[in-house]
C-alpha cells in the first residue's frame, strides 16, 4: 500500500487560498497568499472518558504519540493521542480527501468546476464557481458508548481570533480573513472556542473564548448513543485591494459581502457541492489509467487551484496563476504548460492571460550574435517572463524575474516567451473557435512571425529555423529557457534542441493562423521557416550517438527528453497526421521518435528507479515536463511501455508521495530528492493530457 | 563610556510604526504593527575604490567583519566592512539618534510634539503631529577623495518591492505600506534599487530593480571632492481598515493620501522638524538630571510612540496604546502609569481612553468572600483589563486577557482597574480643568465609589478601606493585580498592600471629585473610606520586621517597594500637604516613609548592583514601577540618595542598555536579565515624572 502520509492542498478556484492537511506530525492549515505551507497545527478528533484521539496533523504528533503511551497522565492534563498510519484509511481523489478511523471520519471536498467567463456568466453561476470555501464534513460515531463525546475541529497558531455568531452560524475566524463554521443545531451543543491549547479546552466543561490565546475551533458535544455528521464550511475572504501595481480586488468580493456570507453559502449549497465532487471523482475513477496515474492527476489538480486568483480590475477580470511558493504571477513558460488544463476547464483564462501579456507585458528589442554583441540587428516583439511577484504587478514591459547582464538563471527568456504566446494563442483559437479574438490579435501573430524570424538570422537567405541571436535585453549575457536551473543541455536558449522543436511548432501554428486570416504570403513564410527548422533539427541527429545532441552546432553530447515537447502543439492543432506524410516534417517526427527511444535507457535518461531523467547530464528532473513527454511518447510517437509503464508511474508518484510529502507538489527533483523550494507548484497539471489518451 | 550597542525605536505618534536600529550585528528596520523587532538588515554606508563600510545594523555584521579582514576578496565581490564600536560615536537623546564615523553621519529625528485633540485641532496641526514619518539625514564626506563614492541606505528582507518615482521623489516602498525616499536632485545621481544583496548592487555601474529580490534602497553617487547631506524621509502608510471588532482607519489616512504624500510632506517640513527635535533635546539636556536619567527618559519615550495608534471610528478619534510585543490594546493598568506622560503631552487621550473604558469596556459583577464563593454579594461597576489584542477589539465588556476559573496570571483585575479609572479620571480633571467632562461622568464616579465600598465589605459597619471580596468574574479563582507575573507579594489583589494604598488614594480622589460636583454625602463617605484605609494600612506596620508585610491580615513577610505607589495621586491632586498634617493620613504617610527606608537595603529590596528589587521575595523587578517609586521617594517622601543615586540610575540604565539591548525597552528583569518577552514596552515613561522634581 502506498503511504498516505503527505500534504495535500484543498483550494477553491481563484482565491489563492489553501486548507492543507495530510503530512503526519507536520503543520498545515489555512492561509491566503502564503508562500508555502501554512504553519498551523490542525486538530481534528474527539475526547471521551479521558481519552483524546486526533488525526496526526500537528507538529510533533508522532513523538507526542510515543509520550502518550509511555507517560502517565499527570500535570499536563489529557494527552492527545494521534492516530497512527495503520489506524487510518485515506481515500484521496481529484475532488475529495477522506480520512477514516475507528469512530471518526473527516471528508474534505473541492468540486472541480469550471470558472465561467466573468464577462458572459450569470452572477449566480460565477458566484458558485468562485465561492472561496472548502467543504468539510466531520462524522463521529458515539453510538456504542454510554458517555458523551466531545468532537473538535481546531487550529493552533490562529492569529487575531474572532468568533462568528450569526443567527445560524457557530464558528471562528482569524481577523475575518479566514475561518470555519457550522450551523447552530438543536440536537447537539456546538460552540466556538479560543484557548491556550487543545488540552486546556478539553479540561473545561464550558469552552471559553480567550482572545489572547491562539488555538481556536469549534467543538460539539455528542450525547451517548449518537452518531453525528457535522458539516463545516472552511472559508476565505480578502477584502479590499488584492494586488499592487494594478489595483485589483478579488472577484468574489463582488459576490459575497464577508466571510460569514461565504460560509453560509457553502453550507447552503452542500448537496450540490457533494454531487459535483462525486461526479469529478467518478470521471477520474473511470478513466483508463492506473492508480498511480490517478494519484498524480489528483495531486497536480489539488496543487493548482491554490495558485489561482480571479481578480477584478474595475470591470475587467484578471486571471492569475501564481508560481507556487515563488509567487511569480502568470509565469509565461508555465502558462504554456497550464494551457492543456485550462483549455479543458476555463478556456477564457487563456485569452485573458494572452491579452494581458500583449497589452501590458510585451516589449520590443534588438538582437545580436553572441560573438558580436556590439552589432544590433532588428528584433521585434516578445513578452516578459511573468507579470510580477508576491501580488505586486511589475511595471508594464517588465517581469520580476528577468535581469540584464545576468549569467544563467534570472536572465531573459525572450525567444521562449515569444514562442509561447504563438503556441497558446493558436491553441486557444483552435480549441474555442473564437474568431473574433483571432481577428483582434491578427497583428500580434504577424509581429510574432517577424520577431521569430529576426531571431533566426537577419539575412533571410541564411535562416535555418532555429534561434541564433540573443535579445539586447540580456546585455552581455545570453537568453535562457524555462529550464533555468538545469545545465546548458536545457538552460541555454540559442541553438537549443528543445526550443528548436518548439519553434518548428510555432511556425506551423503561425502558418495555420495566418492562412486562416488570409495572410497568404506570411503563412507561406511561416511554413518555410517550419521546414527549415525541421530540416535543421533532423540533420543534427548523430548516428554514432543515436540521438540529437541538446545544443545544435556545438560539441554538446547531452541527450534531452524535452526534445519532443514541441510535438504536442501541431498534434492539438490537428496538423500532425498531414505532417507525418510530408517531408521534411516526416523526417523530423521519425528522428524524434528514434531519439527518444534511444535515450530512454537506464542510467542515461532513466534514473535507477525508472523515473524519467530529462537530461542525460543533469540529475534535475521535472514531473510536469516528464508527464507531458510521456503523453507525447505514447499518444504521438506510439511508444508502448508495457509492464514498464507502471514502474515509471510508481517512481513519479513516489516523487510526490514521499519526496515532497511535507511540501505538496514540487516540480523539481534531484534524483528524487527536494529541499522544498517551489512548493505548491501548479505546473504538474500537464498530466491531465493523459485523460485524452 | 557606556555602550552604544542597543536597539532604539524611532516612531511617529499614532501609527504603531517603528524604524529600529542600534543593536550591532542584529536586524531591525521598518514595520507597522509588528509584535517585536522588525527583522530586516539595515545597510547604511558607502563604497569607494573597492572598500565598502557600513554601520553594523545587520545580522552577523560582526562575524562578517572578521571575515572581511581575514579573507581575500574573491568570488563574493566587495565585502561589507562594518564599523566597529570604537569607530563610532552615538549621540542618543529624546528626539534624535546620531551616529558619526570618519566620513559618515546618520541622523534620525523624531520630534516630540503633542498630538492635539482631533475634535479641536486644525487639519494642518493634526496632520503635522501625526504625520507617519521619521526624518533621516545621511551625510557622507567625500571631500578628501579623488574617487567617486557611492552612499547607500537600504534594507534587506524587504518584501513586495515597488519603486517610488514622482516628479520629485526617488525611493522604494514595500507594497506602498512603508518605505523611504529622498528628493531627486541635480547635483547628485540618486537612484532606487532592488537587488539580491547589497554587494550585487555595488558591483553594477547602474543599480537595477529586480522585483524578485529582497534588498531595496536608494544609492547616491557622490563626486570626488564633495560632501553631501541626503535627507531621507522614512514613512508608513496603512490604508483601509486598521482594526477589527471596531471598524477603524488610521487617522492619518484622512490627512495623507498615500505613502508618497507622507514622504513628500516629511521632506518639505524638514526645517521645522529639526527645530522641534533640537528644542526637545535641549529641554532634556537642561533638566536637572544625571546622564543615566537622561538616557532612561529618552529610551522610554522612544519605545512609547511605536505603541500608539490614533484611529478614527467614523468621525470619532480612538487613541490606543499597545502593550509592546504583547499587543494588548489600552491595558488599563498601564494606562494609569502612562497617565503622567500623556498629561504632559496629550491630555485628551486620557479622556478618550476613560470614555472608551466606560462606554464599551465596563461591566457589573457580584462579589464574594474567598471562603464562601457560593454566597454572592452586590458588587458594582468595573472595567476590563484591556480592549483587545493584535488590533482586534474584543466584544464590549470583555478583555483579551482576563479569564474565569484561571489561577494566577490571566485572572481578573477587577478591583485594580476600578481604582485605575477613578485615579485617571480625577487626575485628568484636575490637570485639565475639564468640568464638562466631569459633569458628564459624575454618575460613573458615584458608581465607582459604591463598587469600591462593596468590595471592602457588604456590611458598611465592618469596612476597613481595603479589598476583601473577589469578583464573580473570577469564578473559583481570585483577583490579581498588574503585577501578574510576581509572587503573591504583589500578584494577589485581596488584602494587598500595594492595592490598599492605591484604594486610599482613590477614595481621596473620589472625595475631591464628588465634593466638587456637590455630592456632599458621597464625598464624606469616600473620605471615611480613605480614613479607614489609612488606618488599616498604617496599623499593619510590623515593628519587628520594620515594614508593612505585602499581604495584610496574613503571615506574609514579603516587603514591597510599590507600597508607596498610591502616594503619587493625592500629590498630583494637590491634597498631600493637607494630608500630611491630618490623621490618620499623616500616620500612613510617615509609616510608608519608614517602610521604604527600612526595606531599601542591599540584599533585601536592592539587588547587588544597587538596582531596585520591587519585592523582597521575587527577583522580578520592573523599571517603570521602580522609576515611579524613585520619584515618590524623592519628591514626596523626602529621600535623598546622595551618591547612591547615580549607582541606582546606572544599574537601571544597564537593564536597558545591556539587559534588553537586542529588544528595545523591556519592563521586566530577573536580576537584570530578560529573555526578550514584552519588548518595545511603553510603560517606562513613568520616568518623565523626574522632570518635575
Amino acid at each position: 500500500m502506498p503511504t498516505i502520509d503527505f500534504h495535500a492542498q484543498h483550494s477553491p478556484a481563484g482565491a489563492q487560498a489553501q486548507f492543507t492537511i495530510g503530512k503526519f506530525s507536520a503543520r498545515g492549515g489555512l492561509g491566503i497568499g502564503v508562500a508555502g505551507i501554512p504553519q498551523q497545527d490542525v486538530f481534528v478528533g474527539w475526547s471521551r472518558g479521558g481519552v483524546t484521539r486526533c488525526l496526526p496533523f500537528y507538529a510533533d504528533a508522532l513523538s507526542r504519540q510515543a509520550e502518550a503511551f509511555t507517560q502517565t497522565q499527570s500535570a499536563g492534563g489529557p494527552k492527545l493521542q494521534p492516530y497512527a498510519e495503520n489506524e487510518i484509511r485515506r481515500a484521496y481523489s481529484i475532488a475529495s480527501d477522506v480520512w477514516t478511523t475507528d469512530v471518526l471520519k473527516l471528508e474534505v471536498f473541492t468540486p472541480l468546476v469550471s470558472v465561467p467567463d466573468p464577462d458572459a456568466a450569470s452572477f449566480d453561476d460565477l458566484a458558485r464557481a468562485i465561492r472561496p470555501s472548502v467543504s468539510v464534513r466531520l462524522t463521529v460515531d458515539n453510538s456504542k458508548s454510554r458517555e458523551a463525546m466531545r468532537a473538535f475541529f481546531a487550529l493552533g497558531n490562529f492569529p487575531r481570533y474572532m468568533s462568528l455568531r450569526g443567527a445560524d452560524l457557530v464558528g471562528v475566524s482569524s481577523a475575518g480573513e479566514y475561518g470555519f463554521a457550522t450551523r447552530r443545531r438543536a440536537d447537539i451543543a456546538v460552540r466556538p472556542f479560543c484557548e491556550w491549547g487543545l488540552q486546556t479546552m478539553l479540561e473545561r466543561p464550558e469552552p471559553r473564548e480567550c482572545w489572547l490565546a491562539g488555538t481556536a475551533g469549534i467543538c460539539a458535544d455528542i450525547p451517548p448513543g449518537r452518531t453525528a455528521a457535522i458539516d463545516i464550511a472552511v472559508g476565505f475572504y480578502h477584502a479590499g485591494r488584492a494586488t499592487l501595481g494594478r489595483d485589483t480586488v478579488y472577484m468574489y468580493t463582488r459576490h459575497f459581502g464577508s466571510l460569514e456570507d461565504v460560509l453560509l453559502a457553502d453550507l447552503a449549497d452542500r448537496e450540490r457541492t457533494l454531487a459535483d465532487c462525486r461526479s469529478a471523482d467518478a470521471r477520474l475513477r473511470k478513466a483508463r489509467l492506473n492508480d498511480e496515474q490517478r494519484f498524480l492527476i489528483a495531486h497536480a489538480v489539488h496543487s493548482y487551484f491554490g495558485n489561482t486568483q480571479l481578480l477584478a480590475e474595475g470591470r475587467r477580470p484578471v486571471w492569475v496563476v501564481n508560481e507556487g511558493s515563488f509567487m511569480m504571477m502568470n509565469t509565461f513558460d508555465l502558462t504554456v504548460d497550464h494551457l492543456f488544463f485550462e483549455m479543458k476547464l476555463n478556456t477564457w483564462t487563456v485569452r485573458n492571460e494572452l491579452d494581458s501579456f500583449y497589452e501590458r507585458y510585451s516589449y520590443h528589442d534588438t538582437v545580436h550574435f553572441p560573438d558580436s554583441p556590439g552589432v544590433q540587428h532588428p528584433g521585434g516583439i516578445s513578452f516578459t517572463h511573468d507579470m510580477g511577484v508576491n501580488n505586486v504587478f511589475t511595471p508594464d514591459g517588465h517581469s520580476s524575474y528577468e535581469a540584464k547582464d545576468q549569467p544563467g538563471c534570472f536572465s531573459h527568456m525572450t525567444h521562449e516567451e515569444l514562442v509561447n504566446w504563438v503556441l497558446c494563442g493558436a491553441d486557444y483559437w483552435h480549441g474555442t473557435g473564437d474568431g473574433d479574438w483571432l481577428t483582434r490579435r491578427a497583428g500580434v501573430f504577424r509581429e510574432c512571425l517577424a520577431s521569430m524570424q529576426n531571431r533566426d538570422h537577419p539575412d533571410p537567405a541564411r535562416r535555418d529555423g532555429v534561434m541564433s541571436l540573443d535579445s539586447s535585453r540580456c546585455g552581455r549575457e545570453a537568453e535562457i529557457t524555462t529550464y533555468d536551473s538545469l545545465d546548458a543541455s536545457l538552460g541555454q536558449a540559442r541553438d537549443n534542441l528543445y526550443l528548436a522543436v518548439k519553434c518548428w511548432a510555432a511556425y506551423l501554428a503561425l502558418e495555420t493562423v495566418l492562412a486562416e486570416m488570409g495572410y497568404a504570403d506570411e503563412a507561406k513564410s511561416a511554413r518555410r521557416s517550419a521546414e527549415l527548422a525541421a530540416r535543421t533539427v533532423a540533420a543534427a541527429y548523430d548516428r554514432d550517438l543515436g540521438y540529437i545532441p541538446a545544443i545544435l552546432n556545438s560539441d554538446s553530447r547531452s541527450a534531452i527528453i524535452p526534445a519532443v515537447e514541441g510535438l504536442i502543439f501541431p498534434h492539438r492543432l490537428g496538423l500532425l497526421d498531414a505532417l507525418r506524410k510530408k517531408q521534411p516534417h516526416k523526417k523530423l517526427i521519425d528522428t524524434l521518435r528514434l531519439h527518444l527511444g534511444n535515450i530512454l535507457k537506464p542510467g542515461f535518461c532513466l534514473f535507477k528507479d525508472s523515473s524519467w531523467k530529462m537530461s542525460s547530464t543533469s540529475i534535475n528532473s521535472w514531473p510536469s515536463k516528464v508527464f507531458l513527454c510521456q503523453h507525447i511518447a505514447r499518444e504521438i510517437l506510439g511508444f508502448d511501455f508495457g509492464e514498464e509503464q507502471l514502474k515509471h508511474d510508481r517512481a513519479h508518484a513516489a516523487w510526490w508521495r514521499i519526496g515532497s510529502a511535507p511540501y505538496g507538489v514540487i516540480d523539481q527533483f534531484f534524483e528524487g530528492k527536494t529541499s522544498g523550494g517551489g512548493c505548491i507548484y501548479p505546473r504538474g497539471v500537464t498530466n491531465v493530457l493523459w485523460l485524452d489518451e
